[in-house]
């Protein structure tokens, strides 16, 4: 027996010690550090998306130091398996972690971070499972891994703990939780080995400008992606889709491009990515008529392969173990799949002007997708597969058009870590409105675009709140894949539809210069509340009401604030859902205005707010700057010159930098921009001036010098 | 090019053979195969429960040959996960794969097997994840690993698929299946090797009887285990506890175990394991007290140790990583951690005369449980741990009551596979009504036992509908643990309680022999409908309603009979739901019976019943023979001696084999039991008789010889 417990205590000094290891960091950007633990597998979430750092802007954030303790970073390898640990202060909040819906503070969830539909809860499974983090206290994290991870962010608790929990009984003591404190995220990653990288700040929008930036910086639409577009059903024909455009043209909607959905195939599902004679007998032609208009068009399709077409017989040796929907699936860590993709698209499709596409169906169920058993010929797992296929394919289509020197925007259904600079915005078929905000909410932490895309509504108030809602997105959608509604399918808010679509055109200039910022300094165009500085708002938790069956253990409710949202510096929208006639907005500090009326709201305080029917709540912050351009039907092409109205609200001197572009080349990458100062400062008898402070530093400039100031708050000489 | 083309060709040729492994299988017992694939870990699940095998009854099972064909088996090993197919056949339906609460075929799904409580959905993640599945062909196939294993049951289509699916368009063929056929199940084993076991049948009740009795035959309870159980609120002293049995004795509401709920511990949440002396100040004399009045204690539990109880410092030294709710975590795989458990329960309350246990919280949810990053000293890993702790509880307990050659019976929240021969059955804090007959029904194919509780009821009729369903479960359970509610809490349907309670009581003698064939022959005591000769129910699938949120895919609706079981075999129960006044029942084939009159109702059909709300509706197969005793408020003690009534339905001769033993010990095990067989003939006139066609084999036997026959159909001489 004494002997056995020799062995015991030998094997627990063996047991605790086993692998752990001591981190090397390495500064690999300014202000990011990488560390290779273990043995990274080749094929990672970075190196599927294969982006190009913005080295130069990068280094013009502002310096920071390694923002943890290092030795309060643990990892150990077992059992094939990585184990990781970050600390965790008191009061800190944890955003990102995957596109949730529900929740923006992750601490205190548990997430398996793995690429799929959303199904209505904030488990990790979810469209874009970007295993980053973001802290509240300026500091982030990225798991560079192609596997499912686990996450507990702030549950699990060690028995060696630094800051261990308050021992309670629950029998006697109230204070008893159901989840003690944690001072740790700790991580499971499913494989020997991970690139870890840690973002400093020091603010968290610093953090997260840095993980765009890495990440080549944010994509910059062609001007037209910022319009409006309209999906169709399923199986209109050319003549059908001519028509729908003839009847936007009628009820003077805008309308920059269109959704050509399942029938344009010559077989969907699976899919020939050929076009179907019968609906679409000369689709050059087609094209050629919607580009006279002023109109591209986007394809669906997902890229499963369908027997019948031509591909097939050529990738079939270029793919994997199983099917989907009977389609074949390529493995596209292979250049040869890439490649034959890459001939027939051309061939089929950008040679004769698509514009882009719908990528459907890469995230899951996984009733359809292929399982983790399946094998592809290159080797890459099921499981890397699953985590990187969105990646791959927005990488590869966005290449494509890089190649032919054309801005695309499209829609995907799946991505993960790596994505900023693709051409592309996630949607899915779930549906609430409120948690679709929330979505666009969390976007923002972790590189990637959202539409809270509109389908159908049951009522006209629901109809006109979603398509305010979707103006104010990075794409304005109405998609009618399934049932065909126009946006005037409401009558009695056809004119409140309109407005809010017109208002989208109106604004195209901040937009843009949004997006801009998004591209050339990382920050995100639509922002949650928590990037913004002077957002004092700390998620509060609510006692939980015991009930033996939905809540036996009286879990408590994390508070957050989670449907308002800011469109560039200087826009806060605060979306109206159906049902309700008012709504709490939280103001940051600093004075803020009514984006309509100009008039003075508030500042550092909630307000509640009583809207029409007709208007979407925005605010503007002290000393906005809002270039906007009249109403028009389609975004401004490279060859106009458009007047310019530029707004200014509050008191306060300001300027916004505005930036144009031809808006459909690449050229912007070798120079062919301009930035513009657009300044707002106090004349000596304390009036307000506007003026363009400096001129447009290169070109294009698709504005006339003259431009209208209008003083929404301080009306000035 | 062509260099690489033949470097890409060797390449696939080398992962196609890919650790391609021919499987040997080897009868390790009648009609039971093993196969050794990879290489197996030391903790499975088996090793875990560890059963012994009643070698003797599975030789009396029919004789069976491997039930499949073996090349179409297939297994490979990458990536240290196992990938395995078994085939299947048209119509062949999939049932097991864990306590499933809403669907019974598994054919189409998709299980990430997994303990967990159970979530709302059937995914894998319940209480009782057992890998095996019971083919309506006649065989079963067992995966013996703790991991987490995921199955698809008929969901993945390989390229190479022997019988592959229709190709359709989804633009223009209306038949498109969003899923479609797939001829095989394909599992992923998260480990580098597993051991499979495939089970012969004929039928798919064999499969199970060989499943059971591979582990030991399914457990026998003690003769109070079958009576009724009210667990009273969290804080009641010994004092209140005593009035509870008062207040049922004047009610005349049979008690024979009561639940002691967390306020027993000095400290819960996490646990001392140790009487809290002001509300318990005389255990021993406690116990007695209810002892003396025939009444057995059970008591609440989470194996959590708490630091401030005196087990905390002796088992540190064998616990894990984390802790749970501030409780150390024993590490159940070492000797020494039992030893201890062993030791302080022995001393606190085995000693004293406690009965058992329910022992809660060892299955999820995640936020509570260890994470997957805990590490335990034997270098079990947290996932194992996992899955095979509810086994090791079960086993460990089990194993002390065996020791003092007592049976017990309690209740737990986490199973696995091998764990027929345990005293436990599961429970849980959902609540839907019907749901947890489905989950009766699920029970049956993996061997575990399950109480649809009662606990609260929004009307009297729900009250008293699941208090019907209740006593016709494995545990006739009130769990008043949060709100206190009695038997006769909605006054209005005291009597038709007190009526279901009475007739669980009266059957007693049916419902014991039927747990003795489990025992014995390992048939499930509470049985799916698909275990039942005759049963000719073919799921069938209903198209799926579009709907371009909830249903874009319009799913196929599979339709299952899940709403109905037969306890033993002959009695057929339907229970009612509230809100619903009338309902289908499937009946199989042969004539069946109404139980409280007798009459015919039917064969091989569906009736639809619109029974009274003080009757569950009943039915009994022709021939069924029903022993009763008089009610009763305790069941039958050691030394009784009890007048029987035998009720016969229908016009068949048949005949029952009546067990009996003391009711308590595991004697039986040495053979103190008895087999009686009541059989019921024709006589020459075509008059039935009923008699004692085998006296008593063995002893004892609690009933007195002359028997009192009830000839529910056929009035006779």
């Amino acid at each position: 027996m004494k002997i056995f417990k020799l062995l015991i205590f030998v094997f627990s000094i063996v047991y605790h010690s086993h692998s752990q290891t001591t981190i090397q960091w390495k500064e690999q950007h300014p202000g990011i550090w990488k560390a290779i633990v273990g043995k990274p597998e080749k094929i990672t979430l970075l190196s599927a998306a294969n982006a190009k750092p913005n080295l130069n802007a990068l280094s013009n954030l502002p310096k920071t130091s390694f923002p943890l303790d290092k030795p309060d970073i643990k990892v150990q390898v077992i059992d094939h398996k990585t184990y990781l640990r970050f600390p965790l202060e008191k009061e800190e909040q944890i955003f990102g972690l995957g596109l949730n819906f529900q929740t923006v503070n992750q601490r205190g969830r548990i997430l398996n971070l793995h690429v799929d539909h959303y199904g209505g809860k904030d488990n990790g499974r979810t469209h874009a499972p970007v295993p980053f983090y973001v802290s509240s206290k300026g500091y982030g994290v990225l798991i560079d891994v192609a596997r499912y991870i686990t996450v507990y962010a702030g549950t699990a608790i060690r028995t060696d703990a630094k800051h261990p929990p308050v021992l309670r009984d629950r029998n006697t003591d109230k204070q008893w939780e159901a989840q003690p404190y944690s001072d740790a995220i700790e991580i499971l990653i499913p494989a020997e080995g991970a690139n870890i990288y840690v973002f400093g700040g020091p603010t968290p929008m610093n953090v997260v400008q840095r993980y765009n930036l890495m990440n080549g910086g944010g994509y910059l639409p062609p001007k037209w992606g910022l319009g409006f577009t309209q999906r169709v059903p399923t199986l209109y024909s050319q003549d059908d889709i001519l028509k729908e455009v003839q009847s936007f043209e009628e009820h003077h909607f805008p309308l920059d491009f269109i959704g050509v959905e399942p029938g344009w195939h010559s077989m969907a599902y699976p899919c020939t990515f050929e076009w179907d004679k019968s609906r679409f007998p000369d689709p050059k032609g087609f094209l050629q008529t919607l580009a006279q208009k002023g109109i591209s068009a986007n394809l669906w399709l997902n890229p499963f392969v369908s027997p019948v077409g031509s591909l097939y017989p050529k990738i079939k040796p270029y793919t994997g173990s199983h099917t989907v929907w009977n389609g074949i699936v390529p493995d596209f860590t292979m250049p040869q799949a890439r490649q034959l993709f890459k001939d027939h698209f051309m061939k089929h499709h950008l040679s004769i002007g698509v514009g882009g596409y719908k990528i459907d169906e890469v995230d899951g169920f996984d009733s359809w997708l292929w399982p983790d058993v399946a094998t592809f010929p290159s080797g890459t797992t099921a499981e890397q597969m699953r985590q990187t296929y969105g990646l791959m394919v927005q990488n590869m289509t966005g290449s494509w058009y890089k190649e032919i020197n054309k801005r695309t925007y499209g829609l995907v259904r799946a991505s993960n870590a790596g994505a900023s600079n693709f051409p592309y915005v996630i949607y899915n078929d779930y549906y609430s409105h409120k948690d679709f905000i929330t979505a666009l909410v969390n976007s923002s932490f972790i590189g990637v675009l959202w539409t809270p895309e509109v389908r159908a509504s049951k009522t006209a108030e629901e109809w006109v709140r979603r398509m305010q809602s979707v103006c104010f997105s990075p794409m304005a959608m109405l998609n009618a894949w399934a049932d065909g509604t126009k946006p005037w399918s409401f009558p009695e808010v056809e004119q409140a539809v309109n407005d809010v679509a017109n208002l989208r055109m109106q604004l195209l200039p901040y937009l843009y210069s949004t997006f801009a910022q998004y591209h050339f300094e990382g920050k995100p165009p639509f922002r949650a509340m928590n990037l913004v500085e002077g957002f004092g708002f700390k998620s509060t938790t609510e006692a939980g009401t015991f009930d033996a069956t939905a809540n036996p253990y009286a879990m408590t409710i994390k508070k957050d604030i989670k449907d308002q949202y800011m469109m560039g510096d200087f826009v806060l929208v605060a979306p109206m859902f159906a049902g309700e006639t008012s709504r709490d907005v939280y103001l940051p500090q600093g004075k803020w205005y009514d984006f309509y009326t100009g008039k003075l709201v508030g500042e550092n305080q909630i307000i509640k707010v009583t809207p029409a029917l007709d208007k979407i709540p925005l605010f503007v912050k002290d000393g906005g700057i809002i270039p906007m351009i009249p109403v028009r039907q389609r975004a401004p092409k490279a060859s106009e010159t458009l007047p310019l109205t530029v707004r200014h609200y509050g008191t306060a001197p300001n300027s916004l930098q505005l930036y144009d572009d031809d808006g459909t080349s690449f050229d912007y990458e070798k120079g062919q921009y301009s930035f513009t100062k657009l300044a707002v400062t106090k004349t000596t008898d304390g009036k307000l001036r506007g003026e363009i402070a400096t001129p447009p530093t290169g070109k294009p400039f698709g504005y006339t010098k003259e431009i209208k100031w209008e003083f929404m708050t301080s009306p000035t000489n």
